[in-house]
């Protein structure tokens, strides 16, 4: 199959090069790293193995691309305008586009956008970032879940994870609307409470007001999903995240980072659409709600 | 009547001066300022006429006072177990207790530990700070409200009420659960606030996501004051309160002060009791919940 990556990032840079690595077609768009990929390839720094590609097929301009059987983005929401121009180039009457993307309600507005594509979503676990020009660092974890969105296919998503699988990245698929919201139940408490509070994962959870307090968003998020229709959820997969938070290694999530890094945060696919889907359905989630105020409070500050 | 001062800083060492100055009986415990003070009296700079005491009665041991009619208790919260020796050798048998302090709870907890005390709530509204030793520093503001808890003589209370007016000190009478909740509508939203988002009151109501959240947070002590009996409150004190502050000039609560200034936050009054009060009562106050574990993770982060 071939591949289009949008969005050359920790994220695309290194599941492309993954896949590119097992022989599969890639393309890989890139912006400010044309030059240098093109003349030095890409260096993947990989707890699971580094490797080198010495040739990929890069582009700068979108429209010098093929198309492509599965378009995988990875680009940050927060430049999802940029699909507009993006996708028509690389997608064709049976492409599959896959929005490795955090939030809820992305899929939603690129069919809008877009009503003949085929989407889906790709829920990534994975610390990976660039580390410099054609340079990726993956630290941990990998695995990836892709859940159906709107594909008229229903074994193109599982040839998608098939070929993630025989790469070594480990893949499955999930239901759709289950696997965003079970991502909520982490990424909402934990990414706006280590920008809000300046910290890391590991401290929110050795302090016991905010352990509890992380746990209470945790259930406005769970509570929202099974008001929203998904049942293969309850309160024990607060405790699981939880424990599972307790065994990581301290983290910041991607929107400490993008905070600490002075770029602008996902909060609008993060937050705003979550808790906007929630409350048009009559369930109200009042402490990630603060979280949003005090977000958009952060950000205009920071550009103040 | 012979008053007792127990704290003589931005607040007691005001409204003290005050009495003293218009030829009341005015005794001021000091601690680390005694020396000075008692060489060079004590300086009030205020926004309603700057004055000098040349030379109050002061003391570095409360042993050493005497029984007074009134005792102004104008300590932090946070050092509120200092009351089980302070209060005593001031306090007689017809003696009024007037605690100057922020929060709710106050009254209850000193009169579990003295209950023969005649006590009763001191709502000051000022901006008064210590500016340094034996100087006062009166920005603005400076009325005071007394709130009857356990008094003997319903006339007491309206004779310190008539000696503050006479005194040039605006006062008034208000019923006691009411005006402790209703000073919360404000305390509650603006002190942790400014110290969680590292701000001040103009910046909190000109972002218009914080904006709403403050409304929404005034609207959860409202609801727990209505659901505990207190009648004359109802949503458009809330707005009242926004509208005031609109007008004040940029505003640091003291608890950011104390914050900034490496003290003890009065977390335990002004959240953690009218919290438990409220939800013991069955009412939930979410966004004021998270507020305070918030504020108990700074205050942690900080002294780590």
């Amino acid at each position: 199959m071939k591949y289009a990556v949008i969005g050359t990032g920790g994220i695309g840079g290194y599941y492309g090069s993954r896949l590119a690595q097992n022989g599969q077609d890639v393309h890989f768009l890139l912006h400010s790293d044309y030059e240098f990929v093109k003349e030095h390839g890409l260096q993947i720094d990989s707890c699971a193995g580094s490797f080198h590609l010495d040739r990929p097929a890069v582009y700068r301009d979108v429209h010098d691309m093929p198309k492509c059987d599965v378009v995988l983005v990875c680009l940050k929401t927060v430049n999802n305008h940029l699909l507009e121009s993006l996708l028509p180039p690389v997608v064709g009457d049976d492409t599959l586009v896959v929005l490795i993307q955090n939030g809820i309600g992305v899929e939603q507005d690129v069919q809008e956008r877009f009503p003949g594509f085929q989407l889906a979503a790709g829920l990534a676990f994975i610390c990976s970032a660039k580390a410099g020009p054609g340079r990726i660092d993956h630290q941990c974890y990998g695995y990836i879940n892709f859940g159906d969105y709107s594909c008229r296919d229903p074994e193109a998503l599982q040839r998608v994870a098939d070929d993630f699988n025989a790469a070594g990245v480990q893949a499955g698929l999930v239901e759709y609307n289950e696997a965003r919201w079970k991502k909520a139940v982490w990424n909402m408490p934990f990414n706006g409470m280590t920008v809000a509070l300046g910290t890391q994962t590991d401290r929110l959870l050795r302090n016991p007001s905010t352990r509890n307090l992380i746990r209470e968003q945790m259930l406005e998020v769970i509570g929202a999903a099974r008001h929203l229709g998904v049942e293969r959820i309850d309160e024990g997969f607060a405790d699981h995240m939880i424990t599972t938070t307790d065994a990581m290694t301290p983290y910041s999530p991607s929107m400490k980072l993008d905070f600490d890094h002075h770029r602008p945060m996902e909060i609008d696919y993060l937050y705003t659409r979550p808790l906007r889907i929630a409350r048009e359905a009559g369930f109200a989630m009042p402490r990630l709600e603060m979280l949003e105020a005090e977000l958009r409070f952060l950000e205009r500050s920071r550009t103040a």
